[in-house]
């Protein structure tokens, strides 16, 4: 059954990267729904439920999959017949994959308008949507060159530097901690996200946070491409973005051994603040850090009262 | 009668704390509008309307209580006939007055999560729910130890020191001065506040700005314990919150003679602004300062265009 | 035909101005509307989309002229009958011309309640609103004296003091080059604004981004006042006010001889960030510059949804 | 005998005070020079040597204390006779206290010349030094009038209030916390000091480097009335001044029981970082803080090298 | 005679400028000098400091006229026989306008220096000094272009790019205004200066600090050309440069008339912090404003103790 | 002969690190000047400056070997005569060898009484000096943990953790770009250096301006570890200190194709700005790095007007 499957391809990570896990919840509920044999709507929301539950709990700390699960089944919640509800479910599920993949598209044609002719681009981490914008920029004849970091430990700039290259794109290619040195040459930073938070804060590959301190530090726009199902919702309730610690072996190979005393530190994420960042540019428009919760509000459909079924506030303070 | 009673204990300060003020005054339109005796929605509505103008005149600067005059007034003035006006009195008085009674558990629960484990705490003043957010944090054993301040010249930080002992927490007691100096060995401060400004500003105890502008300095969160009732809808439209000045024989006491040309100047709250504030906690999420006039709009449902049915705007400038 | 008339005159910029622009576009389309004969709801919205798409093109880059057209087109665009269309059309055209002409008196009563008594306030360049405010807080008794600059190339300055000098306002005229130098002796500093981002940063006459700087490092309120149809909805997606350079004969005068190689460059606007700006007046109340995307959205109705069927996203990325 | 009464003084501190101690140690060497009856050079340097070391010895943390002995006794070190030793010894414990008694005028006038006209000073704790400035100014008819802080736990500000009256100066007093929110009413912060370290940084009462950034933020001068004997000569060589921490009851009172789990910290003098001093004023001129290692080496005559003697550098990295 | 025409001449303004001033005086005193028919040496120097007093009266505002007259006269002063004194005298007053007349030449070659391959650099005013630096790493083929500002209210930028364009430099030419909407394309500011601060505070034409705001806010390097003649001594003793007040003509022109209740303010000059400054180059080489008191004593010769003698110190405070 | 191979040896680089190769070259000019046979002081002379040319030509950008060769030379080029110059070279080539072998110890020595108690330490790369510092502060029982950065591209943060496991001290390693996320867990940073300039910013290994901002933004002390050989003299004249660009497969490795359009920058260093030093620690003591000319002018002797004897100043600016 393609529920069962769609769960375990993602918990074990066969399914991986932000917009396709998404994706791929949407079609499996569709799929799953439409092989329902169901009576009534109480019994066909109760088995969508169900199985939405399975698939919310196989990567838990996932920003994408929960938005993808949660715009599917508005859409049954909220029909009045089973035949809407079915209907709906259809409907919401191929409008959600349609939007993800579409996003950066849209993403790079906003941002590219932001860019200035002739620029210098710095980006870091290899996100899909930065270099986008970057190639749309490019397409646009608006590019001079880009300052792509190596990205340790896992040095995916070396995907960057390909993907680039092949674009046709010059690029500079410096070691991480090389980035305040070249700010000077750089006229804007842009960079993707693995999550956004309630306030706005970007959390995304180590390193992010310093080189956009950097570019703050050196009024150089600092812009970040997100699709909006990288939007955090459970964060307005005061949940971290959990900061994942990955294997050492990234960091020092599998054969070194380390002195006595000495541990790894392997985080693979840092938060960069508000205050740094210029511009979030989504598929649905260019906004500042601010606007975060109204992405989660007002267009992932998120409800804060809706939340708070979920939290047993057992603490009565007060008179 | 209640309502008399009320107004004049609210205006006599028998009735205190933003809370208690408010929740208060609800208590008291319900049980007015149940002792009314109308034959008209007409009539009614004009018969609470004058109580609701009664109530919101015994504290002109009080941000609590037309907020929950407000709440409870929206019920009466949306109805379309007698039965659904008396019956929106009641359930909206209730249900404001239980919302506002688990607020601080809300917040408590929200903050919380924000904490990381083993921290140390920063607080200023006595909030309830600031103490509440420290010690919820307490009980999941995330709280090393808490500073806190003095609190001239009210000296409100031996209330607070007691209730932080009470509930079992290492507690540092320091004078306001010595803020900065500590501030390093902190991870984050809280606070409650008095009001909240459409534009995010934080009105709160004396000292607090200050001791948010050393956070700031230090790169420490800055997180508000706020109500909601605490956001001050008229801000919107340009009016500053009053500072209140307060009896200079708070700072000297009653027996000390001032030198000649000497005056004392007793302000109970300053202005911290925006830019120092990470995260504002309220009952119905945590954000960032910039979400203030959506909490007044979209949550404590002022209108803007009703503000303006106040205001006179007979100078038309203009071609 | 005044359609006809009108664009010709906002074309050649026999009206100029941003209110003027706006309010005549109004006008013109709801005399328009009048005098068409269409049988049809279809016809008539096809006629009118013609006229308004007419209208937009002669000044693509003026922020207002949209926004007018935008307004008034909306009830056309929603109605379900011709008659609900052709009344629509009257009443959002005198509404939108009622309101702009109202604005700036509803700006300067709102952003009275903001200056202090005893005021010393700096503005720069002439803005008929930001004046309003200094004046109308004159009228209440709290302005002492006013900074004003010369505003070069074109000297606006000497408007401005004779406007403040016409009003018994006391004031200094300096330089541009003086205001960090007069900086500390100013409570705080008003402005106008040609437009307002969707991100809240402000274009405004140039020089104005470094008087803001200056008033934020000596921690001074700057206060831009802006009639909510100064906001551009475009900059949602991406588009960027264009800055407008003008002729150099502005600067130099129209006999002076450049030495070989010396370049004139005159930009008429410079763009003040968000960062900098403290408080955005509106008629329709005071806010942080992070309100700017929902004066947009809610306020002047763009949808983002609508932009979006403007651009081709042809460039699909993705998996 | 003066020597060992000086010593037991100091030590008991009956005699207390940066200035008075400099002044009687001063006093008691040449005293007991002159008691003594040598026959020659090295038995006199002897005695000497080893009376200074008593001196030094009764006060450890004390800044001025060795810097008199310094000054005094490099007379006797760098003469070649018994005569010119005696002589020397005479001249410059002379000397030191001449100076040192009127250091506070000239500081006074000095720093009088860097107050405007009309000046709003604020000013922290009870410092003889900084009063002496704003008295001067006075005189001179520039003062508008004074902010003095409480100072808890001491309440030293009644004395500088007191102080502040005699001299006819118009003050408002306010508690410690509300200095940032009086501070852009201030046209400069002036204080003293308990001693400035070798790179520039201003050790004083509890609070100052508080009211420092605040200063800072607003763009307000601090400066920082300072005797060259407040010079810390040891902090060249990495020493920190150590900071006292003081009773508690001098917080909570004698009598009051704390709650179970709190301590109170009573740190007396705080750290302010010379990036937020502008001005040092002392009795040989007015300087940028990062002057301070030339008062040390040029003016009070500690010699790097002599430093050096006292260390056994045992460890020898390198090759 | 000389020495009286001299002094006419520099108290008429007949002779401008820091540069000349200062080598005219030193050449009248070298000449008064050789003319005088003295027996004894002290009758030499009493004749001498006569003359020095009266040249240092005729602009006692100007800052480099007592340096050359100090730096002539400490031959003087130091000599124990008459011929010796007639010597020095001859000498240092070659070796003063010797060294004055190199220093712009020594400067430019420091300068040229720092400035990279390809720049671009801002300036503002017309310095000799500054222009010098520009053309020498023009000379090195380093400059790309150069922005100079108009200079309001006397236009010296009209000046500074003609003497930019007969050196074969591309130059853009903005108004003051436009300085920090530019400031992204610089790579770095150089400018003059009329007065360093002993605590490196660069006195300079109205709107330097400004634009050295706005270099620090971009982190942009912030040069100042400076003659070592420039650095002022009086303000070790607090001394505040006074700052020039001028016509109002030179805003408005002749025949305006301001309207009622108008003032112009015209400050010739503002003060740029040490914090904005990041360099200064003299002829003896490129400092950080910090050295600036070493300029004054170790390199003009002015001692501390010296100052003192000019001042009554007549308020004892202390015990 | 051993001037000639140690010539060829610091070319060639088999001498490196800045200490070993002063040293070498202050032992390569005492053994050589034994070794010559003049019969006359110029002689001597002439041949010692000879020898110190060649060696000072070997590596052009060195900073610690003209500081040595400088220093031995002194003592011979102040003799007047042969013996005394013959003395003299031997004395102070001795002198120079002994402190710079004792330098790192007293630095240590002086730097570990900056470290608080319980001390958590950040370092970059791989300063012999700076583990010095820590490790003695280890010895005195100060340091709770280390987190050293991986410092790519030539990893030489694998050495510094084995140095510091060696010493027995806990060890996080983090890869560079996670410096700013742990910054807060950090009480201070201590790095090395390579070059201190005139105006007092460090040049060091690549990465350690970026992390110096980090420290700054967190208010963190960022202390410099650097013998006073490190101090560049040159850069009093505007020299810049060249940046090394080393070869490309220290970043990519020697194997690895690049794509096309690609190119590696990988410069060996970068410049912290003075600001974002908070002390610097040398052998003579600690100071902030406005006293970097001082170390130049006062400590290694270099002489300002003698620099000005290289330079052909031939381009006279002025009258």
């Amino acid at each position: 059954m393609v529920l069962t499957k769609t769960a375990d391809d993602i918990s074990s990570m066969r399914i991986r990267g932000a917009g396709r896990i998404a994706r791929t919840a949407a079609g499996a509920l569709q799929e799953y729904g439409t092989s329902l044999d169901c009576d009534t709507l109480a019994a066909f929301v109760r088995e969508m439920e169900n199985a939405a539950d399975i698939l919310c709990g196989t990567r838990p700390t996932a920003v994408s999959l929960p938005n993808a699960v949660r715009f599917v089944m508005q859409g049954v919640q909220g029909s009045t017949t089973l035949e809407e509800a079915q209907g709906a479910l259809n409907k919401r599920a191929v409008e959600f994959i349609r939007d993800s993949l579409a996003a950066v598209g849209k993403i790079a044609e906003i941002a590219a308008r932001q860019i200035p002719d002739d620029a210098v681009i710095m980006t870091h981490c290899n996100s899909e949507a930065a270099i986008a914008c970057i190639i749309r920029a490019h397409e646009l004849g608006k590019v001079r060159e880009v300052y792509a970091t190596e990205v340790r430990p896992r040095n995916q700039g070396y995907i960057t530097i390909q993907m680039l290259s092949d674009a046709g794109i010059p690029v500079n290619f410096i070691v991480d901690s090389a980035a305040r040195m070249f700010m000077p040459k750089v006229d804007l930073v842009i960079t993707g996200t693995d999550a956004v938070t309630a306030n706005g804060a970007v959390v995304n590959k180590i390193g992010t946070s310093q080189i956009a301190l950097c570019a703050h530090e050196a009024r150089k726009p600092f812009i970040v491409a997100a699709e909006t199902y990288k939007f955090a919702p459970r964060t307005i309730l005061g949940e971290r973005i959990p900061i994942e610690y990955r294997p050492i072996e990234e960091v020092i190979g599998s054969e070194r051994q380390l002195p006595a005393g000495v541990v790894v530190k392997n985080p693979a994420f840092d938060v960069t603040p508000p205050a740094y960042v210029d511009l979030i540019v989504t598929e649905i428009g260019a906004f500042a850090p601010s606007y975060a919760p109204f992405v989660i509000r007002d267009h992932l459909g998120w409800d804060t009262s809706e939340f708070q079924k979920d939290y047993a506030f057992t603490h009565h303070y007060g008179e």
